[in-house]
């Protein structure tokens, strides 16, 4: 299995704290050591980087975590390989365009059988069933929608019934964007936090760090951080239920 | 305008010596000030690194330069923005996915009328004309093979049309690869070298760098580099034609 990590904030802010606790679970506070990525949007410019080696170990993470490179929404994740090698290619996030948006997918669980659904335009690189399952939903969204739909909200629906509908054929827990909301799906196991003022103190699980939010913000910002496990020791994580969605847009839980 | 830079090799070989020159050129010992870009193939995974900030600057490129990523396909752009703002969107080069690869492209040049060629399932994400360009190219190659052509080679005749037909709007020097072959179209200004035994030394233009290549290779390597202009002040490189197209492979020109 894997573990996911997402970020939304009203304002343009470094994920540095939650991702120094979260890459040590990729080869040393836990055994997802099959490689790693992370995706930072700018506006609708899109960063990622990537590596097959541990989080825990590789070179670009230590690079990520001592580089504070600030964004509005942020999805990470550590893999453990179940379906397809150890590659760089079967690394997450995935992304893929689609109505002239980058949209950036990373999965938490097993759906073998999806790779038997026919795909259309877009075709998996690497041969990980969370690659195949992306492929298959941009390609059912753009039949749904040929044009990108005028009220983004027309299309959750239709996400919702698709995740939904994976997570049938096995484990699926999902962070999916396009840039301007973070999708969250939860089958097993995914827990969310919002912070936003009065700011306070927090303590990390993975690492000896403790930050002092009060110190580092502006009493109007707002930060939601999604996870498969908590990150942090002295705050309420929510957990989500059985087949949950839920929209995030400026660090905020909106539906 | 901009400058580009390629590499094929034959076993995975680190771009930093070529790199270390042709990043000064953006901002420092050259204008190209508004952004840059790599992008590293790994079989059929992939790498991109870029920044909207000068590459002589960025603390990515930094990293890029001080980190050897071994690499058998690399493409890299410095941008002096013309068509499109300054921003990460619109930062070389740009990557899509085709026929289970990853393609990607960068354009040093101006070719603003391509903008009114309709486009079909590949859209734009930022405002740049090179990226419309590149959009065209991959639903032309769609249209023309809707699965991949058995024979690499098919489609390289329509490349070649397409990119002399691009040419005539304006200046249109580019770099694209789908991770096995590197192609390369001069239009005004684009040089190659290749490099096998017997290796010798050879001293950067930008900076004050010399390497000798027979310490760092054994002797059946082989590496071919494509820049705007040489980057090397003691080696020959070959200056290419007007429409003339290059296909590199292994460390090899082979078309």
């Amino acid at each position: 299995m894997c573990e996911l990590l997402g970020m939304s904030a009203n304002v343009p802010t470094d994920i540095v704290f939650s991702f120094t606790g979260f890459r040590m679970r990729g080869g040393k506070r836990a055994p997802h050591k099959d490689g790693w990525g992370i995706a930072f949007y700018e506006g609708k410019g899109l960063r990622v980087f990537r590596d097959a080696t541990p989080s825990a170990e590789s070179q670009i993470s230590h690079f990520v975590r001592s580089y504070p490179i600030k964004s509005t929404i942020v999805l990470s994740h550590i893999r453990r390989a179940s379906v397809g090698r150890v590659a760089l290619e079967n690394t997450h996030p995935f992304v893929r365009e689609l109505w002239g948006r980058f949209w950036v997918f990373a999965h938490n669980g097993r759906v073998a059988e999806v790779r038997k659904r026919p795909l259309g335009a877009y075709l998996p690189v690497g041969t990980t069933d969370s690659e195949h399952a992306f492929c298959w939903i941009l390609e059912e969204l753009r039949r749904a929608f040929p044009k990108p739909p005028e009220q983004p909200g027309a299309c959750w629906p239709r996400l919702h019934e698709m995740f939904t509908d994976l997570s049938g054929l096995g484990t699926f827990n999902v962070l999916l964007s396009e840039g301007e909301f973070l999708y969250a799906f939860a089958d097993t196991r995914l827990h969310w936090i919002e912070r936003k003022a009065p700011f306070s103190r927090a303590q990390l699980i993975d690492e000896d760090l403790e930050v002092d939010f009060s110190q580092e913000t502006t009493p109007t910002d707002r930060v939601a951080v999604i996870a498969t496990t908590p990150l942090t020791s002295n705050e309420t994580w929510t957990r989500c239920g059985t087949d949950e969605f839920a929209v995030f847009r400026e660090g905020e839980r909106i539906a």
